[in-house]
């Protein structure tokens, strides 16, 4: 079944311990796409970029079957950059530059092909507009949502009329702590849930993923990756596997649920051994399975 | 089958955010063997006190069935008294006092019966002392070993030669970093695995515990804890189930160590619930299955 992705397309400028990438293709949506393009047949896509934007890179998006009807360019426009350098602490970046050129006036409009898309997922963009594409939406089956400490701190009333919506929120130990101000994580997952979120998954690095709901728990492990090349896009690498292998069964169950937390895993320790893209790009359907079951071995007793 | 166990007996002064124990029983001994007798029939302790160690806790020992005939009383002695703090960080106790008192002379001593224990559990003490209990040990089917910081910066050398002469190490993630050396904990246990151990357990508090041996990798959950009350013996509680339950199936395979762990981690779990041995003294072992199934429940997909 479809998905619908909001959220930003980029061109980063990355420094890690491993080296480092020049205008390279990033941004949410397209990692989430690009991830969940091993799942799922139908991936609809709502970003903006500049008539700067390279060509190679929507043909790369076409070849990977992502519909870009709803992928704005803005003529005269220069597209997001970010620039940003990991050091020895791979959990996080510090900001060299942000230029949100037409980012900045982002508002999304949904083409009227998308409207009906069943799974949505909300990037880390301003809750002000997630509130809006979920106005522009027909009654999907399932919303997923993501977001970040900017939100969290500058846009909080927003964000929880946002989370009143969602059906699912996911996000990484330190948000979770900050959005709830609960410092262990149980505490803080379960408050999440009296938000709106019938799900919350949380995200710990290297210590792998945990998901909550009322009634269930589930503990994820991490893949054991020994070195880091480059984490940009890591998170919405796991949301796009993790949706797209739901939208590829097309249920929610507890078990598609937890599968599908395991393959966006995957994606994710495939996304960090190089940069930006690049390890997608030649990635396949049959190393993805290979990982997702030795991962499964790991956790077997 | 039966287990040696050589470590320490305290009475411990501990704060929490949830309260204060006084002079309670503790030291690393007497969590390993309590843990380690909900499994295991025969578990045989050498350890030091002095005559005021209250009687009511040796016969706290001989009701649970631990053989203390290399629990050495010293007359006039004191026995070891630690007093420490924790603050909200509850993975981390700042030391208000050590009395190290009889456990400062403590020259372990194994009774003639000890000695042809198959299973053996060498507390996190002086490494020299670890190596002084191996030559009176007859052939152990396995030895299974601990430390910490202060030997790791202060004893590496005895600390290294003892490590060839284990097969299993039991660390925590500070801890095994700091040994190798190796931010990354996949890197830092693999490391460990070429100091001598043929398997590594590093334990990460919430986070869950992993195994790691030349072949095989195991990521364990972590029981999903909301409050803690006393983190102190979660260690040596752990390694006494671990200990414990491999010693009562009697072999060392993947599948069993697994299980170990598992249980390892259900016992530390219940430990944490009050002060000192408080909720191992009224824990039974359905109360233990129950949990080890939940946990089981939480990782599978």
């Amino acid at each position: 079944m479809s998905i619908l992705v909001v959220g930003s397309a980029a061109l980063d400028s990355v420094e890690t311990p491993a080296g480092r990438a020049e205008d390279a293709l990033g941004g949410s949506a397209i990692y989430f796409s690009t991830a969940a393009s091993f799942f799922a047949e139908s991936i609809r896509m709502v970003a903006v970029v500049g008539d700067d934007f390279p060509r190679e890179h929507v043909a790369f998006l076409e070849s990977r079957n992502i519909d870009i009807e709803g992928l704005e360019q803005v003529t005269g426009g220069r597209t997001f950059r970010w620039g940003g350098r990991y050091t020895d602490d791979l959990n996080s970046a510090s900001t060299l530059f942000t230029e949100l050129n037409v980012y900045g006036d982002f508002q999304p409009r949904l083409p009227q092909s998308y409207r009906d898309t069943p799974y949505v997922f909300l990037a880390n963009i301003n809750p002000e507009l997630q509130l809006n594409v979920l106005e522009q939406v027909n009654r999907p089956k399932l919303v997923v949502c993501d977001t970040m400490n900017l939100w969290i701190n500058n846009s909080r009333t927003a964000l929880m009329e946002t989370l009143e919506n969602v059906d699912i929120l996911i996000l990484n130990d330190t948000e979770a702590q900050l959005l709830t101000e609960e410092s262990n994580l149980i505490s803080a997952a379960k408050k999440i849930l009296t938000y709106g979120p019938s799900r919350v998954i949380v995200k710990k690095g290297e210590h792998g993923a945990m998901s909550l709901t009322e009634t269930t728990f589930f503990s994820a492990p991490a893949h054991p990756l020994e070195s880091v090349c480059d984490p940009t896009g890591a998170g919405d690498s796991f949301a796009g596997g993790f949706l797209g292998y739901v939208a590829s069964v097309g249920d929610s169950s507890e078990v598609t649920i937890r599968q599908a937390i395991m393959y966006g895993t995957v994606v994710a320790s495939f996304n960090v051994e190089d940069f930006s893209l690049n390890r997608q790009r030649d990635l396949n359907r049959a190393e993805i399975d290979r990982r997702y079951q030795e991962l499964r071995e790991s956790t077997r007793y």
